[in-house]
């Protein structure tokens, strides 16, 4: 079958790669859209030897298992590694079922996104009324978590007024296009930068509120002084978080699926290319030229 | 009155001072000795113009007020400043009444390193059984929480067997020379070091555990990669703490006091002299050359 695989640091091409047999417990799908992240222009940086990219997939189920869907049903799914191909093999485990209202490119950004934005909220608790800064809001978890939020009063820094538009039409009541321009102090900070983001963001909070750290799209590793938080967030806390700490995906995917189809989630699909493009992609994504998500998509013909 | 002022970058002097006059609210103790912290030959290092240095002391009250001690009483108690002289004003809800059982040297290395322990023991909650690193251990607070958190199984890292053995004596259950030698998972880590202690003391913690930061010993802010965490303490907590954070100190100066009184609890006074050697103490103190705690003394014909 065909596949985009690493070709050279941070590039990807089409090639042709065995076929993956299910093992008990997975089913196959065919590969009708699937989602490119951040996190995976980084990982195309290093060189990992037969490693294929790929987490978020959307397609029909060819092959099932004893508590899989049945084969022909629409399903989303979250895999570690692979998915961008015309064929991917996961745990049913890691499937929830597409109803007609959703389509195939909604449903491919939803997965590593979705998941990231629904369980920042779990970890949050209860926010309504709770003051939120959000940093690295235009992205596809910033859409998510402010849809998602409602209730809370989110501050979400984006780079222009244009990437921050929607944010404001899906709830946020207001947007900084510096970190040290957000007016605190804030209950919650949400910090996916890092660098020098990170410091002044939790210079903004509270005493006693709680920075959950759940990226570093800066690259940079933060420096934070003990003594800075006497200027400010005095007792507070820094919580690490990574989205992929359940054991399965399943049931989460299930709810985004549910929120897409009644109208409580909109993926914000700002590019939709064929997978042929997959390389250019890529590129507007590592140079943050994409707001929201980006899905490729698999025309029947080449799947 | 005499007092210990600050002359120059680090270093003190005796000089004569104003008296200061208690104001509602406020008892007056003639001091009778005083400890020193490591915090506050940092802050002998910048010029506070009109500052003077001192916020553990142990005397007898000779002025009160409405819900203050009985003029006479022997009493512990903790300012904010200004502690380090014949005499002391303070805020009556920062003191403690002294038993006969309780020296006034014992009761002088009580208040910054005994609340500090006891209220980094209250955020830990209940730590039987639970596995704990503690970096810089062999300073006041290091001993006070060795021996306050019976049942925990604790780590302490010092930099010889010489300044780790009472903490062995106390109940800790290992020592380790270098951060990095420490055996983990840690359920959790105390750690008042900084720069480079603190990202590798992280490190030992087991995923979703605690570090509690309360000081940065080594003057340098640590840099906090968030990859790191997926090699370690994945969804771990960092909390800031101070624990000049409870509106009023006499309850928990009271509950230390007690417990001294008791034998549960053992000031571990290393170095005892005449405050007349105030600028020497501060230096082997800045050098890390005193374990445990080190008071002043005031004779009677010098207050």
């Amino acid at each position: 079958m065909h596949a985009v695989v690493p070709v050279g640091p941070g590039k990807v091409s089409f090639a042709e790669v065995d076929e993956v047999s299910p093992r008990s417990g997975e089913v196959m799908i065919e590969v009708a859209a699937f989602s490119v992240n951040r996190g995976e222009t980084f990982q195309l940086e290093t060189d990992r030897p037969g490693w294929r990219p790929g987490k978020d997939v959307a397609g029909v189920v060819i092959r099932t298992t004893a508590d899989g869907p049945a084969v022909g049903t629409r399903v989303v799914a979250h895999l570690p590694h692979s998915g961008w191909a015309e064929r991917a093999v996961v745990r049913a485990q890691q499937v929830a079922v597409l109803p007609d209202a959703v389509s195939f490119e909604q449903a491919a950004a939803l997965p590593l996104a979705g998941l990231t934005a629904l369980r920042l909220l779990r970890t949050a608790g209860n926010v309504v009324g709770r003051r939120i800064l959000l940093t690295g809001a235009s992205g596809g978890v910033g859409h998510y978590f402010t849809e998602l939020a409602g209730g809370a009063e989110i501050t979400a820094v984006v780079s222009s007024p244009e990437r921050g538009a929607r944010l404001l039409e899906l709830g946020a009541e207001a947007l900084a296009y510096d970190v040290s321009d957000a007016r605190g102090p804030f209950d919650l900070v949400l910090e996916s930068v890092g660098g020098s983001s990170l410091p002044v963001a939790l210079s903004k909070l509270r005493a006693g509120g709680t920075l959950i750290w759940f990226g570093q799209a800066s690259r940079q590793a933060p420096r934070i002084d003990f003594f800075d938080f006497f200027a400010g967030p005095e007792a507070a806390s820094i919580k690490h978080f990574h989205y992929a700490s359940e054991p399965a995906d399943g049931p989460d995917l299930a709810t985004l699926v549910r929120l897409v189809a009644t109208g409580r989630l909109h993926p914000e699909l700002r590019r939709i290319a064929d997978w042929s493009e997959t390389d250019l992609v890529l590129d507007e994504l590592r140079d943050r030229r994409i707001r929201g998500n980006a899905v490729l998509t698999i025309r029947k013909d080449q799947r």
